[in-house]
């Protein structure tokens, strides 16, 4: 090759990796404005602010153009430089953890809903100190999910997914508990439900943080840990790629 | 090109059409698989079949694999073949209709476990006539977004968006129904919240039956209409491609 084409190719590649970069960064501001979400939707919730609640129902249509730009992105990524190997992982990892993402901006935006509805109906008797705890532990899963999408750092990752299978155990007690509550009260019934509700969001919050964890996992160490359990996942996270 | 050339190009080609004429047949028959799991699931829990009920639980990772499976050939189509416009467009529309008909698996799933649950604690108080008609509709839903796919039809997906936002309407009312029930009839509760969780299922079926929707018509008009509203997804499916 003579030295104008290596120039040339070596433009090229370096335009590409530019570009890869580039995708990675957005994913991650997107996974920035995301966790802001679910944190000002928990803080509208437990300070009844609704003013806040308002407006994290407004800024999550940011979050979904945002999806749509990274899609986009990869998209035109995979057309025009037909990525392979690890470059390619990336592409796709980006555009599903993006659309992860997105489905975490809805969930808040719905913690944002019920915050809503319980300054207009009252605050509900029960269930804040359960709910604020399990916010806290996914805000924090998603912060690692990221992390980990940034660090290439599937260990990280496999931790995010461990600790999914706890936070959902303290989902069941809370729900249980929550429950047994209404049927003692009856009367506060449509109040206990907004915050069953949030729960429910923020579990599935947690499952997306699992998912992205995954993705990750794939990325780094080409291997698809989905549905294997979490004895299987720890085995192919450790072993050498 | 000289005509052997040209007999090996032609045979590529054809190679290539048949992989993604597989693919597309995959996705199909996942769907075929998918929608006769909700079947089961719904019929499970009108005539409080636990036993078939316990099949549908045991059936999910069947489609789990099927994802997976689906996955790894776009990926490795995506790696060899490197498509581009409408073939590029076809690979990942159908990993992401993988991705939402596993979720809809998932959703069929969780309904047998509150028809399960509600073999073992009696049967509820309500909501089974609305909850079978919802079932209903979205089934159909999902099959609509299917045929739309087998046959690229922009305009029956279309519909389909249409439908979800109907039924959503739906889902709303019969919840406020089973929310005041459950206040008049506290010792009820445990039993309608299964329904209510059921309901959410369902409506949450007929999100993923949208989505579906919205792939197609990525897929045959080359523009992504999430997120835009049902008016301007109107205009682009009517628009000429």
């Amino acid at each position: 090759m003579d030295k104008n084409s290596d120039m040339y190719s070596q433009h090229i590649s370096q335009q590409f990796n530019n570009e890869l970069e580039e995708i990675k960064n957005q994913l991650l501001s997107m996974g920035g404005l995301v966790e802001k979400q679910v944190s000002d939707a928990m803080r509208a919730l437990i300070d009844a602010d609704s003013g806040l609640a308002k407006e994290v129902r407004r800024k999550d249509d940011d979050i979904n153009q945002m999806e749509l730009h990274i899609d986009e992105e990869c998209t035109r990524i995979l057309a025009r430089r037909q990525p392979a190997a690890i470059d390619l992982r990336l592409v796709l990892a980006c555009s599903k953890a993006a659309t992860d993402l997105e489905r975490v901006g809805d969930e808040a935006a719905k913690i944002a809903r019920h915050a809503i509805k319980l300054t207009e109906e009252g605050e509900a008797p029960r269930g804040y100190i359960e709910t604020r705890h399990i916010g806290s532990r996914v805000r924090r899963m998603i912060q690692d999910a990221l992390t980990a999408f940034a660090r290439f750092d599937p260990e990280l990752a496999f931790r995010v997914a461990q600790e999914d299978k706890s936070v959902d155990l303290e989902y069941k007690t809370a729900m249980r508990e929550l429950v047994t509550f209404m049927m003692e009260d009856p009367r506060s019934i449509t109040r206990v439900l907004n915050i069953i509700w949030v729960l429910r969001s923020l579990e599935r919050i947690g499952d997306h943080a699992r998912n992205i964890a995954e993705h990750v996992i794939y990325l780094v160490k080409g291997q698809d840990v989905r549905y294997i359990g979490l004895k299987r996942m720890k085995e192919e996270v450790l072993k050498d790629s």
